[in-house]
């Protein structure tokens, strides 16, 4: 085991979302990124889904530091569950990263405990036996790096998510003079973004949102009200900055962009000029052609700013006829229905709307083909394992990397759990560890397991249908009952013939039971009322509500 | 009220699917499509949604007919539901419509019952005061036709869904001639196919599916699988056609698949040269290379034949390295992650999957921009009402029409239940009438409500947690229970200490409740219970799951 180095991903590999890697060697593990996902439709109740981290809790003594590659939800999301059991352990991130982590620490008290240390690209820090550093990316939110960590078989580079972007607007390039350093030296494994993998050509530059909106800002006549990602604060300072030049002044309307643009702001991230920033209590006082609101609500989702405008329920902005409401953020997949449903709405209350995919000033945060290949070709690495994507996504990226020189056996496309154990004999997939995923809901971490979400799917699907009975303990003869409660399976209206039927089914039933000699026992008691009534009530209905016997017995 | 002529679309219109409109002279109303929708997945256990027809039901006497335009689940989907109350009303369509209503008719045993009446386009049919015919259309189904209907106050025209295809694979076009025959003699009102009013230029013709299938024949090695919707017959000939000329036979793998061919070569639709189709049983006899499959499963649909194949779990197909995947078809907004899904389990197998928007073989049924601004440069009606599209789309219709050289007061953007009053003194929007949604789950029709649907979601998210107790009726002492049982909230492991403290918190709270000198009421009992029980498990837990306290006496 120990002659061996080990790279283990716990999340994002083989999925969008809830990005986390484990690299160990011998009695050392570093761990990257902590990173949650947010529940799909059939997650009925779920609030956030979080990798399943046994295996790192089985070797909680060798885990000598968590590294930040940048502050998304998705890269960090999960910090305020995993420090639960690793508060004794470093995190490292740069200095915007590790600010925001703090605000969002703040919500779990756990800001004033952790122990943060910050870092700078292009200056090494030590973990362990890992000489690491870190190195300048483009990517959606400022102040993100990808990370070299030097192992006992050479270099290994986790690219974070990234982009190269030739005119980033923060002037803050990809950093190609280190990128062909760490070649020079050799590169032994590289992981690599392939949230975009699926796509040809280059992503456009940052800069080019900014045109667009110069467009928009010049033709609007009455208010321009955008939205984009809350953690997008280059964009968000770039629209304020297009909108003081075309005389308009802005308001951040919604938490989460406040949160987000405040800590940049005290970092020195976010500098604006002078009167070009309002509070939200302002808007009435502006007039309309010099007003910009950027809101949160990107993604429709339901209790966000732009949903409740779009409602006509916000406190501080109804929306009209002249405002001009601009999709600043492309749909993340599963999103489509909620973004649609919120343009429908912003057409019924007259606005014009920017959301069209060759129209809306947006552009992704993440490589596509090009640069993917671009990348390989600077690094040339041994070995290639992508991550950040679906199945289909890692196997577009291995197949780039085979074309661009990587030796067909050295690409790997491993997922969750599975391990790659590199060492100076080659590289091969070994045994499995435990992953998967953990939901969060309400305060209860990893609580809700698989069997009560089936539970909650069945019994949502086709509602509930309880039978209670009262027995004489003695004689087993029905003292009460049987009272019914059902809920969301028939309308209360419809309900009482079905329950004045069943009722009488479950006497027939149990008094057949009850004809021997013997008293029937609780549990046959039950059966047969399950089963009587699932059965009267499919052919009734075809429906199957969860059916739920219960006895009293006095 | 009779001196006008009523538009009153009853689905389809601010929505896609269960397309459906009324159109009201007098005495006389003529319904045009009765289409169904899927439904999306925040409708629990919910089968399939048609349109609330009770403005029909109170105007019984008067419908006169229901005119098809074609095949199509959204147009024709809720007939079986709407015969129901309108069986003596005869159904128009052509040949292969009326021959794929017999089919879905027959499960519903209405196959013998329906007064079917075959339509050919350019053969005029009168109904009532109307004078009706129907033109050829391309669409992504034989046999597609767009209606006129001549009022007392002149020609109104129904598009149905369409497309201009100059080269059709089945050489059918859309005609032109007749077309130019209706706009010569005036159009009063074009209401016309919004569903890609928001995609510019022209929608491909079907032809260039075959150019990609073709080249892709010549490339692949071993299998072809493709998938595509089950009623784009055209589509699936065309598919067949081309793997004869690569040398492999074709078998069709899929019920609904099955169907829809069989009857479209019983009625001349489907006709195949001589062994080019084989029997599913007949497949591994097949050499790989001179095998094609289709089937159904486009959609990701996860009892379809394709999911299926891809979890390894089908009767007929295991798919294997060597097997080349196209997916030919577009995922409808909403299925794009099942789709996804089926992509990434058919990598994991080993097969080359054809899927990319800009590599798979296919082409949309529906006109896009460039499309409806000739239809409506040629027929230039005096009114013009958008249908089939959400409202988004149908304001970007609209606008085009306007552009178009339609009045602004006369393009009228409205959605299901708005009456649409055309008279000789102009247009005007007159009194909504009842419209919405009917839920099919099970064997009823509408006996699930929107409370019901509130009840499924709400113990979908959080469980459902019952308390029952039983008292004597005499002393109010509780002689059983209280019992608990609790679904979809936390595991049994983890419930036993919930429920424990739980039991006590309501024995608490009961002996304060008849610490007073009357013996409680039930109501207050319940109530008592329903608080107690809430609140402890919020503070504990921040869920809330539906509590339900059911109160025995005996």
């Amino acid at each position: 085991m120990t002659d061996s180095l080990r790279i283990i991903p716990l999340g994002g590999v083989g999925e969008i979302g809830k990005n986390m890697m484990a690299i160990e060697q011998g009695n050392d593990i570093v761990v990257v990124d902590a990173g949650l996902m947010f529940p799909d439709e059939e997650m009925l109740g779920i609030d956030l889904v979080i990798p399943d981290i046994s295996y790192l809790k089985s070797k909680k003594d060798k885990v000598r530091a968590i590294l930040l590659t940048h502050a998304h939800e998705d890269h960090m999301g999960a910090l305020p569950y995993v420090l639960r059991d690793f508060l004794h352990v470093p995190v490292y991130g740069t200095k915007l990263t590790l600010g925001l982590m703090r605000t969002k620490l703040r919500e779990h008290r756990l800001d004033q405990k952790v122990d943060a240390r910050e870092i700078t690209p292009g200056t090494p820090f030590q973990i362990g036996p890992f000489e690491c550093d870190s190195y300048a990316v483009c990517h959606s939110i400022p102040d993100a790096v990808g990370l070299t960590i030097e192992t006992a078989y050479g270099t290994v580079v986790h690219s974070g998510d990234w982009k190269f972007d030739h005119t980033p607007v923060d002037g803050r390039q990809t950093d190609f003079a280190r990128l062909s350093a760490i070649a020079a030296k050799g590169v032994l494994l590289l992981m690599s973004d392939s949230t975009r993998a699926e796509v040809a050509g280059y992503t456009p530059s940052e800069r080019h949102v900014g045109e667009l909106f110069d467009t928009i800002m010049a033709r609007a006549q009455g208010r321009v009200i955008t939205t984009t990602f809350a953690s997008n604060i280059s964009r968000i300072k770039q629209i304020i900055e297009i909108a003081a030049v075309w005389g308009r002044r802005t308001a951040i309307v919604g938490r989460s962009m406040d949160n987000y643009t405040r800590t940049a702001r005290e970092l020195g991230f976010f500098n604006l000029p002078e009167g070009a920033l309002i509070h939200p209590k302002e808007i009435d006082k502006v007039p309309d052609g010099e007003l910009c609101i950027i809101t949160t609500g990107s993604q429709g989702e339901p209790t966000s700013a732009l949903s409740r405008m779009a409602l006509g329920d916000h406190r501080h902005v109804q929306v009209k006829e002249g405002d001009t409401v601009v999709m600043s953020a492309t749909p993340i997949p599963g999103n489509e229905e909620l973004v649609s449903r919120t343009v429908d709405n912003l057409f019924k209350l007259g606005a014009e709307v920017i959301y069209d995919p060759g129209v809306r000033p947006h552009v992704s945060g993440h490589a596509s083909q090009e640069e993917l290949k671009l990348l390989l070709n600077i690094l040339r690495p041994k070995y290639f394992v992508p991550i950040h994507g679906e199945y289909r996504m890692l196997v577009r990226h291995a197949r780039l990397s085979i074309d661009l020189g990587v030796a067909p056996d050295n690409a790997f496309v491993i997922t969750n759990g599975d391990v790659l154990e590199i060492s100076d004999r080659g590289a091969k997939i070994g045994e499995k560890v435990a992953s998967g995923v953990v939901y969060v809901d309400g305060l209860g971490v990893g609580d809700v397991s698989q069997s009560v979400m089936r539970d909650r799917w069945s019994i949502g699907s086709d509602g509930i249908f309880l039978v209670v009975i009262t027995i004489d303990r003695q004689t087993g003869q029905v003292v009460a009952g049987p009272d019914i409660v059902t809920k969301g399976f028939v309308p209360e209206e419809d309900a009482a013939d079905i329950v004045d039927r069943t009722r009488q089914k479950i006497l027939d039933g149990l008094a057949d039971t009850q004809s021997g000699e013997h008293l029937a026992e609780v549990a046959t008691i039950r059966d047969t009322i399950h089963d009587t009534v699932t059965s009267y009530l499919y052919e009734r209905t075809k429906r199957r509500p969860m059916v739920l016997p219960v006895i009293m017995q006095v």
